[in-house]
């Protein structure tokens, strides 16, 4: 396989492949990987890096990146300056929701138990929530809320209270280590495709009914507290360990209501305040959040775009993406700091080695992951395929994804000059393969430009799907988008929208590693004699 | 093996079994375990426990217990109400230091970052160390003292600002599970015998020195701090993921010089901080502590003991115990809240079961072990042994466990009269076994005691020696002491010592299963014909 080193060109390297991996081999085309261009993407990525930098930057200097927040905007600029800098193109941002939400910020929280004792609780608060304009104290007192029925039950007793939200948790010990590579087995066992289980509409309905409900009741809930007069509500964090896993709440939308300052609690404390209500020790809390929101008004929101212009089929195009937007508590690092530097590097890497691509390589930067992969359904909407716009209201009160469209698919123009989506965001994790999302098609594809960087431990090429992030705007709409496998890292014990998801979580070499695949795929997509083949479509269920 | 549990006495077993361990079996006498006792122990621990609901009450209702707080006192209140609840006698507080030093507790600390952008920092203030008084906010800066000299440099340049002691220190990701219970091999492993090191006395005397010469620097830094104005100064806390490990600093002793705000913060944060004044970019810092000393004078310290009677042999004794004191951060549920109600509970299974000892069992509480086994050495230099107080004011100076004596050991009246301490100071996990700290004469007792154990899990008798806890001030004095053999849990990856010392993190099937074995192993040690046998015993080099 070292032989692969040396040679210029794959194709004889590859015709021996095929003979040495005769199930994969009969009637596959060989596709083509250029060793110059692989050999010239590595030694860049590998010397002359920016990606610890530019992480160090975005997440230090800017910080975290909820979407519509100063510091998004920030973010953006940011952004847009440095791919200006790396000589791209067409720079800039594109509104994908005129009024996607106000702006908020926040900056500090503190909250104590004042009696049965002193005790520092650590907590944050959720995104879009109010902030309590100085200190407030009151008793704290537990209240469940299952229904919009529950909240007439409570109604006169919580005025001037701190409101426990949740039960207590046991806490449940980690038994994998918190920092995981794959392993072998891991890899082969990701190589097995599970056979789909049936459709199932009723139970899918039965979700939207509940995804509904809930909406429904966290604005019941919004209301009832602002009008109640409570002054805090709390709710415990779902990690343990006293990480603080924080998302949005509050009103994220003008009208929507805001509710009364909302914070998730470290486990450990979180326990200790319902055994205190228990025990009827009358526990009083004090709480200050110092939160605000930065704008009245919806603001309007952005995606982030470059370009590295393709040649002879610059009207098509590959795309390399990640998400700008994070949430609020950490500095947005693993999810998606990460994604950012490394699609931002392989643009980089592609200019700097002065890559002529025959597509247009284009990265985007999306906003709103977080709420829903508002930035690229939003592009996918407007240049690829959309269905048309739902006129039920209940439908309409769906996000995006969950919407049933009124026809079948409406394709733009942009549809059939599209090739494919590739996205990063799992964390800091080195690559080691890729999500082929049942397009079998393209799977020898993949295993051909993966092969060269099968040192830096990227092999895999898996049939199964994966969901989550902003390649699936793309693979709805029955188009090429992928994401890849990553180690695990301490994505899933540590980081994922907590407040540790910072720049020490990450390490530079996995993101070195992730930028030289990625240049690699990019340029090889844009190279391409075809578009990469699409799989089977269904259209949606009606 | 199982037989053993239908044998109402075990001699038969035993001879049984020194068949069966032939390298054991020669001329061991064979050890009596009181398997009837043993019954009635386990039946009470398991069915009728108080461990849980009492670690509850200790942690939560009376919280962390810093040596001389106002809550070490309460806890001390409630140890002593609880053990004479259960019919013990002579339950009393005794004095161990008549100076041990002043009072101190704290309420909250909250730290955040103002430029180049708003940033919560979790962290927590180290024990004695005073408040601010208030918000302060100062620019902060770096400023790294080895030695006494490095303060020269500094001065005239510090003056308001907040000071950043540490380095930036790498993310080191946890490669193993952060609960762990020990596997077979781990037990193997325990089970051999390191061969020790030559003594270096010149090693030693270096160590001594580097001590002296960190305390000096200590004093000096308080000294200078505050002559200099410096608002505050922070470290790193030694683990990452979050956890704020935090001790002591600051001025224990009524007349130490107090020093400034002195902080430990979360690595995460604390590497951001170093990031930013090392670009330049002027960060600015708010800090508000609210912590204070309780008392101007030194207060004295105490122990807390109670005592099951014991009947032929009632002026020897056998004692179990723990530390009451804690650090100050979590509530000190693992270290030692545990210990404590584990020694609680062999008290009074003991009393509850009737158990009529011959000799006396007492239940020591101990002080000051984490500013160095102060109340057991307190007490063990009172009725047990010591060397004559050094004159030498560089002696004089330092923590007892490390002063030379000017003579040779002093055994008091209680020296002979003594067979044997134990002691449970290592978190939650529960009894694997016993350290028989090379007392190689005790280890076919201990076999012999642990066995009706073996189905709970506990059936090592490692001849190596373990430290750090209060079996120490006995073993030093060549007395027999010994802690247990006891699962890792999370002990060392996110307890000790850390804000996360909580209740949660404890395991009471864990400490049931310690009490049982404890309560036993009091029971057999008191009612042996023969004191515990002793090892050889080396008077200290002079």
């Amino acid at each position: 396989m070292t032989a692969l080193h040396t040679t210029r060109r794959l194709r004889p390297v590859a015709l021996l492949l095929s003979a040495l991996l005769p199930c994969l081999a009969f009637a596959q085309a060989v596709e083509p990987v250029d060793l110059d261009v692989v050999a010239q993407i590595r030694h860049e990525a590998f010397n002359r890096s920016q990606v610890a930098a530019n992480l160090k930057e975005l997440t230090e200097t800017i910080g975290p990146r909820l979407t519509n927040s100063p510091a998004y905007v920030r973010s953006s600029e940011w952004a847009r300056g440095k791919l200006t800098g790396y000589g791209l193109t067409n720079v800039q941002d594109e509104v994908y929701d005129e009024a996607f939400g106000r702006g908020w910020e926040f900056r500090a929280s503190r909250v104590e138990l004042l009696t049965p004792r002193e005790l520092p609780i650590h907590a944050l608060p959720k995104a879009w929530t109010p902030g309590t304009d100085g200190p407030v104290e009151g008793e704290l007192v537990r209240a469940t809320f299952k229904t919009v029925e529950d909240i007439e039950k409570q109604r006169g007793k919580l005025a001037g209270k701190i409101v426990l939200l949740d039960e207590a948790r046991a806490y449940k010990p980690a038994d994998k280590p918190d920092f995981r590579r794959h392993t072998e087995e891991d890899l082969g066992e990701l190589q097995t495709f599970p056979v789909p289980e049936d459709r199932d509409p009723e139970a899918q309905n039965k979700r939207l009914d509940e995804y509904r409900k809930r909406q429904e009741l966290v604005r019941a809930l919004n209301t009832f507290f602002a009008e109640e007069g409570v002054l805090a509500t709390l709710s415990i964090s779902s990690w343990d360990n006293g990480i603080v896993r924080v998302m949005g709440g509050g009103g994220r939308k003008a009208g929507d209501p805001e509710g009364v300052p909302d914070l998730v609690v470290a486990a450990e404390h979180y326990n200790q305040l319902v055994r205190a209500v228990d025990n009827e020790q009358a526990p009083r809390l004090r709480v200050d959040v110092q939160a605000r929101f930065t704008s009245d008004a919806d603001l309007p929101a952005t995606n982030t775009f470059a370009e590295l212009r393709g040649t002879s089929k610059a009207n098509e195009t590959v795309i390399i993406g990640a998400h700008l937007d994070s949430w609020h508590t950490g500095t947005g690092a693993a999810d998606n700091g990460a994604g950012v530097v490394v699609m931002m590097e392989a643009m980089r890497i592609l200019k700097a080695i002065d890559a002529r691509p025959k597509r247009t390589i284009r990265i985007a930067l999306w906003g709103g992951e977080e709420q829903g992969l508002h930035g690229s359904a939003g592009y996918v909407a407007k240049y690829l395929a959309d269905w048309p716009a739902p006129t039920d209201p209940e439908q309409i009160a769906l996000p995006r994804a969950f919407q049933r469209g009124t026809g079948p698919l409406q394709r733009r123009a942009g549809y059939d000059r599209f090739s494919t989506y590739f996205n990063f965001d799992n964390g800091t994790g080195r690559i080691r393969g890729i999500y082929a999302q049942e397009n079998h098609a393209a799977v020898p594809v993949f295993r051909a430009w993966l092969e060269p960087f099968a040192d830096l431990g990227a092999t895999v090429v898996t049939t199964r799907n994966t969901g989550s992030t902003d390649h699936i705007s793309f693979d709805r709409v029955g188009l090429p988008g992928f994401q890849f496998v990553q180690d695990p890292a301490d994505y899933f014990s540590h980081v994922h929208h907590t407040h540790l998801d910072t720049y020490d979580h990450v390490v530079p070499d996995d993101l070195k590693q992730a930028a030289a695949i990625i240049a690699s795929f990019a340029y090889h997509a844009a190279m391409r004699d075809e578009r990469l083949p699409r799989k089977p479509f269904t259209e949606r269920d009606e």
